[in-house]
């Protein structure tokens, strides 16, 4: 297997990319999909923003150093990965804040309609963010499965909240048909982007998509807990409102008046100072992986999956598979059902095998495909072998859970 | 005046602390109180947290760096400054998004009440914010001048919501007295401290406050969009519920449960990941304010804008003064209004003493005692009483406004 993997990254038209990111010594890093490599051209950058921008320029690099405009410029870098115009998206706060600005945004669309419609098990916070707004009394909760989604969706829908990429699953929603039959209700689409962002190609105006919201620290390597962005579509950017009103969002921030009068365009997102060096470190894994380019990713993640995939069968790994067999219809990553799955995790940790858990019994491999290499898989996947043969994994030292999971 | 200030240096018992921070050749910077300097530690420390424990320990840095931890630990940092318990006091988010949070925590621990009263010309995110929650309905935004805020204190309030030192004049409230004021009437309290932590003693549970924010880059050294800061009375940490109920603040974010269920303590303000470059870097300023102590800052800073407007006595500069005479009054800045106060602070800047403009025509000038010597002071009066002298204020350059003034 190592023999074919060598051969498949050889032909590797990403090669090259790998030596852009600082991938450690010793570590098949299979978590990309949870915080991405650091590029190595970030740390540099960095420098520059706080020894340079901030400890020489100071207050002055608000206007020399574009401080300012970074939401908006990053935002823009955002865009064509998306399939968005760049003055419809906007680098700021975390997912779950601009969750709850885009959630609010729309029923405000809506105001005759209050259901907010997802489905269980969707990423936590997408959830506890319609819960937010339930409790405010401003949004009902509304829960169907995936298959019951379209029925679900009647006339008192104000929204359809759906993660593009599902996180535990990696499974793939139908972007453009989840969309065309919330409009034919009569509802708005918010799509988390958090799993696809930079992994695959996304076209939220191709399917005519009204809301989405993605994360800065997964596929796009803008480090930990890195800006996430927020989308609007053209169409809506003039009526749109949210409640968030802080005064970055506001017309004219430097006025500094009384009363509220939210920016025209993607900037009424806005809310408080903009994160300077956490935007410069997004800025840097964008720039990046905008030069790959997620078609070519995409293309890759899917090889670098399926090929995990024979590996395990050939070392006689039989896990029962969650994510689609389908790789077009799954994400970046592969997930497994085992019962021990937290064990089976840190095994894999203490052999440098980085995967991670979810609870309570899925085993999640990420596969960033900017510097992954076939190599790296097929190790991989003896490594699961053995931890699963050797019985390893039933160690003490493997079962103690870590406050972060 | 320059002996007179190279006298004061040599008796300062915080001379040895400007050397722990980076102050630009030819500048004297007289705006510490919107952007502080960069502390020397800085860049080391960012510098390990990009290579080493995000590049190198990526996902596992979560636990092995303590990242899961330092929103809570910074908070607890900064308690002390403030007069509020460890666990009162976590590090999160932006200022403005903490503030609805808080004000939303206010408005539903008074559920008969709909009334946040503040003052006009507080800070704009301030009233902003009050204005997001009262367009979702759940608010009634009220402003009285300062000398009729007691009796604007009806039984409708639900929430008194004020900026400690304001940000255009440095006018301290009384906090204990507001504070009684409104417990007086049945309302709760929000103190925006983002003039004060860090600059000047505050004793929040001394005067019985309820709620606080704050703000990371200012006095306090965190750097560009630092995280902010928020504060809850131990006798609300149980009811205390705020919407932006993001995963972050659940009790146990990584069962990942469908059904939000708050962190019982501050963290319940958390909401989505936490931006840990920004945190590491705020962590650093922090420590060191803290080692300095808010004490002896704000007596430095009393007498520093005290011998400033002693400068420009000697020097003829007339100018009027907006901020308290009484140095007790105010906190750690001097606003003059001047009718060409644009054009005046960019001669200024020209001349590489940095002060600030803030619409429509006052001067402001911090003094952030950690690094600013008397003869900086002098030198600054100086130039101030040449620019206005020479009339170089009125060259065109000068007048042209900046995005950021």
């Amino acid at each position: 297997m190592l023999d074919r993997a060598r051969v498949l990254d050889a032909g590797d038209p990403l090669e090259e990319y790998r030596e852009r990111f600082l991938v450690p010594e010793g570590v098949i890093y299979l978590d990309g999909n949870s915080l991405g490599c650091l590029p190595k051209a970030t740390p540099a950058r960095i420098e520059q923003v706080v020894r340079e921008e901030w400890g020489q320029d100071l207050i002055r690099s608000w206007n020399s150093a574009g401080w300012i405009d970074m939401p908006a410029r990053v935002g823009a870098k955002i865009a064509p990965l998306i399939g968005a115009q760049p003055h419809e998206v906007i680098a700021c706060d975390s997912t779950s804040v601009n969750l709850f600005k885009l959630i609010s945004a729309a029923l405000a669309l809506r105001p005759d309609r209050k259901v907010v419609l997802s489905e269980p098990g969707n990423f936590p916070t997408d959830l506890y963010m319609i819960e937010g707004l339930e409790k405010q009394g401003l949004a009902e909760r509304r829960l169907a499965e995936r298959g019951k989604l379209v029925e679900a969706l009647d006339d008192g829908v104000a929204l359809l909240l759906l993660t593009h990429t599902h996180y535990k699953t990696g499974e793939l929603f139908d972007m453009g048909e989840l969309t065309r039959a919330a409009h034919d209700a009569g509802a708005l689409v918010l799509w988390d982007l958090s799993h696809s962002g930079g992994a695959l190609p996304v076209d939220l105006n191709g399917c005519g998509a009204d809301f989405a919201v993605g994360c800065g620290y997964k596929y796009l390597g803008g480090g930990p807990g890195a800006p996430a962005y927020a989308f609007v579509a053209e169409r809506h950017l003039e009526a749109a409102q949210q409640p968030l009103t802080g005064w970055m969002g506001h017309a004219a921030p430097f006025a500094f008046s009384d009363d509220y009068a939210a920016a025209p365009g993607v900037e009424k997102l806005l809310c408080g100072t903009p994160p300077i060096l956490g935007l410069a470190a997004l800025e840097v894994g964008v720039d990046l992986i905008a030069e790959i380019g997620v078609e070519r990713l995409y293309a890759k993640a899917q090889k670098l999956s399926e090929f995990f995939r024979q590996c395990l069968a050939e070392n006689g790994v039989t896990l029962d598979l969650v994510s689609p067999a389908d790789p077009a219809r799954r994400g970046s990553q592969l997930s497994f059902r085992a019962g021990q799955a937290y064990a089976i995790c840190q095994a894999l940790i203490a052999r440098g095998v980085i995967g991670d858990f979810r609870d309570p019994d899925i085993l999640r491999f990420g596969f960033a495909p900017a510097y992954l290499r076939f190599e790296d898989v097929a190790e991989a996947a003896r490594h699961l072998a053995e931890v699963l043969e050797t019985g390893e994994w039933q160690r003490e030292e493997f079962r103690e859970r870590a406050a972060v999971t």
